[in-house]
């Protein structure tokens, strides 16, 4: 039970984190959701401030989404972020969308998606606009993500994840490879 | 002032809307924050039902995005979706990412979204996996609406329209013409 809340807990912060100001969440609301007591929550985690540390945070994701060569970077972040989801319910990167608007937490999860996610990959890339190149293939992969939250029995979702990183790796390859924006 | 207060009302409506459940929004907090008054807002549209069906519609957005000849639909996408950002400073499509989650008049906009803007994409196809792909297209702009919502001072935002394209239409393209999936 206390290791299979962990990700429970993960998934109720992320939601209450990105849909509510930071003042307004409780772990009492989190563990709730989660289907745990709030005094679990601060045995994992520490407490609130620590849990959302631990939910604003993408260098995992941005680890696993780049954990290919080059040649297969494309495939590789589309598959990588369709099988999370369907393994975890939840995507990689998408939360930081919910993270639009006013609030200092919610700046400072866009800042940590900047430097964790968008400098990561344009630290990959090589040739000229590299942040430009990074921005757009990390839209592609929001899209992917905001695509199969909002079409949660729809034909990317249902699909092999093969074929959608067949059709939808090579937008991603073509900036991954691309020197030359002009 | 009349005709200027429409474009805030409907701005304020699709916050309103998107972050909240349609039982708490309510026209005086619309109209606070259009800097209207609830009375101009009942005058404009009619009410709370009608301004919620009106900016629940993606008709005039899937037409928006649509109107041009397939071999330059990609790059005419990406354009006009920049283009109404930079005039408006709403996205044509993402509001509908902040429809995930439970609800009735949520699940009302995403269905929207699947018959308005999903399916005139499909329609538009040629070939295999027109629903797929269409899904895939239209993923790709979110994420662009995405990045920029995200990165509103970031290297695309800031960018030539007719730049990012170039670099962001292939893809898309690639998706249109596709007629073979597998």
């Amino acid at each position: 039970m206390t290791d299979a809340s962990r990700p429970a807990i993960v998934k109720a912060a992320r939601r209450a984190f990105a849909r509510q100001p930071y003042d307004a969440v409780t772990l009492r609301g989190i563990a709730a959701e989660a289907g745990v007591s709030a005094s679990l929550i601060v045995k994992h985690f520490g407490g609130k401030e620590a849990l959302f540390d631990h939910v604003a945070d993408f260098s995992d994701a941005a680890e696993l989404l780049l954990s290919a060569p080059d040649s297969e970077l494309g495939r590789h972040a589309v598959e990588t972020l369709i099988r999370w989801r369907r393994e975890t319910e939840t995507d990689l990167l998408l939360r930081v969308v919910f993270a639009i608007g006013v609030g200092d937490e919610r700046k400072l999860m866009r800042e940590r998606f900047h430097d964790q996610v968008l400098r990561a990959f344009a630290d990959r890339l090589t040739g000229e606009r590299t942040a430009v190149r990074a921005e757009l293939i990390v839209a592609q992969l929001l899209g992917l993500g905001a695509a199969l939250a909002v079409g949660k029995e729809g034909p990317t979702a249902t699909a092999d994840p093969a074929l959608i990183a067949e059709l939808y790796g090579p937008g991603i390859q073509a900036l991954v490879i691309s020197t030359n924006g002009t």
